[in-house]
C-alpha cells in the first residue's frame, strides 16, 4: 500500500552552467538560462510503501512524515534562490529533474530501515502542467 | 489500459481504539483520536485494468462502473459517521489506509470474472494533500 | 484593493433541531438531518479591504493575518464536531450560512478599527461545488 | 525517471456505429450516443522515461516535447469534431480509450530512438471526473 | 448573503453566423467558427442572493437549487449541440457570453418572488481560463 | 457582463526595502525579505466590464484580450527577477498588492475608449493561498 503527503514550497531557480557561453545556456534552457533566476510554486508529493500496522492501521506516522518533508525540503527550499543558497545546486543545474533526485536522497536518508516503510516516489510539479517521478536510482 | 473513475462522499470519522487510553489513542492519532469524530469530503478513484472491447472501443461500461461506486461506496459511506454506521469500522480504525482497503474489499467482488477487467487500484484522497493508493493484497 | 487568504479545515456536522422530529429534520435537511454527523475539508477564504501602506506596499501583515484566521476559525474549528464541540453550533444549526456568519463574527471583531483594513468578506466552501459568501450585516 | 507534460484541447465527439441502429448506439454508449456531437475540454498528460543526460540534467528537451504535443496532438485534435474531422475517427469510435491509444501511436511514433527517452505513458481525461492510462501495446 | 451552486455539462458549440461568409465568420470568431463544432465541459456556478431563515440557517433549500439547475440547465444542455438542439441558439451565436444569459433567464424565473431569494449571478467557465460572470440585464 | 481571462507567468521577487536594515526588512518582510528573491507561479485574472455586441454575442475579442495581457504582462515578467529586471519593481516593493497595481496600470492603458469595455478588476495569485484584487484607483 502507498501513502502520499504532499507539501509546497516557493524558491526560484536558474538554469545554466558556469562553463557554457550565455548564448549556449539559452540554446539548451530557453529562457529558464536568466542568471538572474525566476521562481515557481513547487509542489512535492513524498509516496511512501509500506503495510499498514495491523493495530494502528497506519502505514506510517503521518505526523512524522510532515516532520520530515519539512525539516528535510520545506525549510531548506522555501524561500530561496536554490542556485546560490541550497547544496548541491550551486554545481548542479538545479531542472527539475535533479531537484527531484535531491529530494529523493534526502528523503529517503530517513528511512533506512529495510523492515520499514520504504520511500516510494518522490513527484514534482515544477508548474502544475510539468511534472516529473523519480523512484530512486536503478539498480 | 487503465480506466478511472472518480467520486466524492462525505463522511466523519474518529481514530481511536476502544482498548487504548484517551492519552495512548491522542499520542498516536493525534487531533484525529477526538472520539467525536471529524470529517472529510473524501475523494476516491476507482481504476480498472482491462482491453477496450474491439467492436465498442470501451473497456468497462462507465455507466456499469459509476453504479458499482455508487452502490458500494458512496450511499453507505455518505453523510454517515463511519465509526458508528458502518461496518467493520465499528471494530477497525478507519484511518484512511484501513477505508481504501475495505473500498478494494467491497468494488473488486463485483469484478469476480478473470476474463474481465479487473480493478486494478483504488486511490482514496483525505484531503487534498494525503492520498492513499491500494492495488489489493500481496500474492 | 482586496486581499483574500485562504485557510482549510475538517470539522463534522449535522443538520437538525432538537425541537423537531427526525421526520421534520429529514424532511428539511436531507441527508444532512443524521444527528450522528458526516464533514468536510471546509476551505474559508477570508478577504480584507484596505489600501496598500505606501511604504511597504502592503494592505496588512499576512503572518498577522493568518494567525488570526489560525486562533479565531482553524483551531477551534479543525477536527470538532461542530454540533457538540463548538459554540454557537450547540444551540445553532451549523449550515453552510450559519457557519459562514460566525466566522465573519470572530475574525471581524479582530479588525475594529475604522482606519485599518476591514473585513470585506468571508468564503466558505463545504464541497467544492457549494459555498456562501457573506459581507457582514446588513446595515 | 519520468518527465510529464500536460496539454489541452477542445473537441467535439460522438459515439456511435454507423453499422448499429440508433437504439443500439443508444443502449452501449447512453447520452454520447448523440450523433451530432457534445464536446470536452480534453487534457492530455504525456510522460516520458529516461535518464537525465548529466551535463544538462534534462531527460528531454522540454520545448521540443511541447512542440510535439502540439504539432501532433492539439493542433489536428483542438477545435474539431473528431468523428467527422480527424482520422481515424472516421471508422474508429472516438471513445476515451481509443483516442488515448491514437494519440499514443502519433507521439511514440516521435521516440524511435531506442537509446534515448521512451513514451512510457498517455493519460487523457475527458472530464475531471474520467481518465485512462495507455502505456502501450502489450508486448 | 450569498450561496453558490455548482454544475457541470458538455456541449459543443460552433461560433459562426450563416448571414456572414465562412471567411467573416473566421476573422471574427477563429477557431471558434468551424461549423463542425468542437466542445468544452462548461462549468456553471448559480449565486443567490438572500437572507438565511433563521429558523432554518438556509437561503434556499440545496436540493431544490440542484433540482432547477439540472432541470433548466444541464438536462437540456449536457451531450447536446447547442447550435443544433437547444433553442435560442439556432439563431443566436452561443458565445460564453450568450450562453450565460440564456441560462440567466431559465433559471431566474424560477425566482418569481420578490420576498424570497433572487438570482444574483451566473457565472460560466467555457474553460478553467475563461469565464462570464452576468448578473441580469440592466435597469 | 464580465469576461475574464487567465493567465500564468513564473517570476521571482523580494520583498525588501533598500533604506532598511536587512533586521527590518525581515521583520515586515518575514521570509519574504530575503534579498536573493524567491519565486512564484503567478496567476493573473483580467476582467472586462462590458455589453455583448449584438451582432457578434461578444464582448471583446478573444484573441486580442489574449494579446494584451501577453504583450503588457506575461512577456515582460515571466522568467524575470521583478526587482531587478522589470521597472518599476526597481524601486517599488513588488508585494502582490503592488504588482496587482502595476499589472492594472500597464492593462487599463490599452482600454482608453469609454464607449469600450473597460478594464474591471486584476486578481493576482501569489500561491492558491493567497490573493489580491484591484479595481483600479479610487475616484
Amino acid at each position: 500500500m502507498l501513502i502520499t503527503r504532499k507539501a509546497e514550497f516557493s524558491a526560484s531557480h536558474a538554469c545554466y552552467r558556469n562553463d557554457w557561453t550565455p548564448e549556449k545556456n539559452r540554446e539548451i534552457y530557453g529562457e529558464s538560462a536568466n542568471p538572474r533566476g525566476h521562481g515557481h510554486n513547487y509542489i512535492v508529493e513524498v509516496t511512501l510503501d509500506g503495510e499498514p500496522d495491523p493495530v494502528t492501521g497506519m502505514i506510517f506516522d503521518l505526523k512524522t512524515l510532515k516532520d520530515i518533508i519539512n525539516i528535510e525540503v520545506v525549510q531548506p527550499f522555501d524561500h530561496r534562490f536554490l542556485n546560490h543558497e541550497v547544496p548541491p545546486f550551486d554545481r548542479v543545474v538545479p531542472t527539475t529533474e535533479n531537484i527531484a533526485a535531491e529530494i529523493w536522497r534526502r528523503v529517503s536518508a530517513k528511512f533506512p530501515n529495510p523492515a520499514g516503510p520504504k520511500l516510494a516516489n518522490v513527484r514534482l510539479f515544477e508548474t502544475d502542467d510539468l511534472y516529473v517521478d523519480y523512484a530512486g536510482p536503478s539498480r
